[in-house]
């Protein structure tokens, strides 16, 4: 265990002061911006998120704002994925890729209007890329970082526990749609959405005086749902197989090969970067696949990435690992050699000269690579 | 205190392991990767810098590589320094900025010819940066991050101790001149450099596998010039005036008002972005500058950024702090309003509701501004 030493870089945000108080007890850096990794334990946090209702600090989850004339044609040149699907006030998960078809990240885009649109960005400067492409593509377009703070609310009561102070119409709110909804008159843009599959909302706080109000207004409510503080827990999200960029995927890895093939265009005229690259892969097969493993024996301490091996040989990569609450053994994700990626296959991971056995649990992608 | 959960994103350097054997107690993330921040502590790690010789893991000093025949076109674009100074097998500082003048990053250039260029980037995605800018523009370059691990060498008795393992010619070295130097009979980049005032080395590592033997042998050379683990330290730095990118400036600042007009060429042709706006500021006169202050009062607890005021009133932000070990006082650096930015000047800094006193000690810069 080591300590993290804050300073300005690793910017606060304004629930930093909340989670302080609440004995956040581990921190990792999103986006050089303060994000929580456990308060009480891993396990203990997962196993009151899986039962309960949890307010997250996420605004490391930053916003990247594009505004102006030709917003649509700068989001479509960075993704594989038709953004003409994704309607103003809906979600969408986009996969962004460069020329050689590596992962740039993977937001989930919000749009407000062909004019509009916020990309709610994983860890990589994603305000950097798409300003450098509008300025030498002389696009017509503002991109900047708003100051917005997303605060999650998620678990299996987020519903009740929203609908107590946003109202009753929150329930109605579909899936990655989102909508203004008014906080002591305040309208704060929620979108049913957040980074587990315990269900849940984002508010997209952007007004700091509003973050001890909004959060005390949803504690208070919550006192007897048994609302508590909580981050994205890894448990939780290698279990549901939520893939982690800088973790899982990097810029050295294509989207087909990650599972995300159903996020890729491959046939329509669209245009986007990377899109020759990607239907070459597409056309030559992918060479690996984003697997879930799990492996036998007492807690794994290795840290990822670490070798995935099948008969001795290397077949690919541990990129996440966890101990598993719901299997109650290790568990991690990665990419693995086509020819070994599929479900029950065999494999091995070593650790202190001891081989653990186990087997993919899951493989990722609807095969269209 | 709080600790810092690692995964496979906050990257590991190939000298990560060994920084943990000698004890690193504390890191922060710098380019999504583990950069100590100290071994002992702060006070006792720069009294050792001030009169031995430290080894410093700077991997997070990630090089940005751009090679191809428009490489000088694309590096001459993103700052207002004229590159065509900067001579092969020679160093500059230079700031980035994009069209508004605002500060992208400030990289230390190395030049090793007219079409290949490293930059030492500080924390922000210069990669991304850089490589959109020229797929904007259509640019002949390839812009990547190389598998480049800088290792500091650092303190008054570097000199010495790099000529044991290096031969005598690196005493030869100028300051920020760099040059290939045989270890083990692999060529290293090996500059006069580094993030502290003390004097010292780095050395460009590219081969991962050279990791332990060249600390091993560095180790070995110094046992008896007390040779140590080290990183970059936050009370030597803020003594010596080093800004630090994300701390002391951001993107919402111009390198005028941060004391670097020196590195701004604002009255030849050259062409860079931001140029007319860098004019503009200069024409009207910058309304902040960077500045030194020393203030009284034990530890101070705050975290930077905090206001800085001079007779009640807000005139400026700490945005980095130490205890100064030179002073025996509290140290920082911050933007001050321009009446109020000079020698002398008083300021306070109110903490615990208790007023402390203080002045500024030093404003950087030239006044060209």
């Amino acid at each position: 265990m080591v300590f993290l030493s804050i300073s300005r870089r690793t910017r606060r945000t304004p629930f930093t002061g909340i989670n302080q108080r609440l004995g956040v007890q581990s921190y990792t850096v999103y986006n050089r911006m303060l994000l929580p990794a456990y308060f009480r334990s891993l396990e203990e946090d997962y196993v009151h998120l899986c039962q309960h209702v949890q307010l997250w600090d996420v605004s490391a989850e930053r916003q990247v704002e594009i505004r102006g004339a030709d917003s649509g044609r700068l989001v479509q040149l960075m993704t594989p994925r038709n953004i003409g699907t994704i309607a103003p006030g809906c979600c969408g998960y986009i996969p962004l890729i460069d020329e050689t078809a590596g992962i740039v990240n993977d937001p989930v885009l919000l749009c407000f209007s062909a004019n509009r649109y916020w990309l709610s960005v994983a860890d990589s400067d994603v305000v950097l890329w798409a300003h450098g492409l509008a300025y030498g593509l002389g696009l017509d377009v503002e991109v900047f970082e708003p100051a917005v703070f997303p605060l999650g609310v998620q678990g299996p009561k987020s519903d009740d526990l929203m609908a107590r102070v946003f109202g009753s119409q929150v329930r109605g709110l579909k899936f990655f749609h989102f909508a203004q909804m008014s906080f002591e008159g305040h309208p704060l843009v929620v979108a049913r959405s957040g980074w587990s599959k315990q269900g849940g909302f984002e508010i997209f706080l952007d007004d700091e005086a509003l973050a001890e109000p909004l959060w005390a207004a949803l504690w208070a409510a919550g006192e007897d749902l048994s609302v508590g503080p909580g981050c994205p827990n890894g448990i939780e999200r290698i279990e549901s197989g939520l893939l982690s960029y800088g973790n899982d995927m990097t810029l050295e890895n294509n989207p087909l090969e990650c599972g995300l093939g159903r996020y890729c265009d491959l046939t329509s005229p669209l245009e986007y970067m990377g899109r020759d690259a990607l239907r070459s892969i597409a056309a030559e097969g992918v060479k690996r696949r984003m697997c879930q493993m799990i492996f036998e024996g007492p807690v794994v301490e290795l840290v990822p990435p670490f070798a995935v091996l099948a008969e001795g040989e290397e077949v690919g990569q541990m990129t996440s690992c966890c101990r598993s609450v719901r299997y109650g053994s290790n568990l991690g994700l990665g990419l693995v050699r086509a020819d070994r990626a599929y479900v029950g296959s065999t494999i091995e991971v070593v650790h202190d000269h001891a081989v653990r056995r186990g087997q993919v649990r899951e493989v990722y992608g609807d095969m269209q690579g």
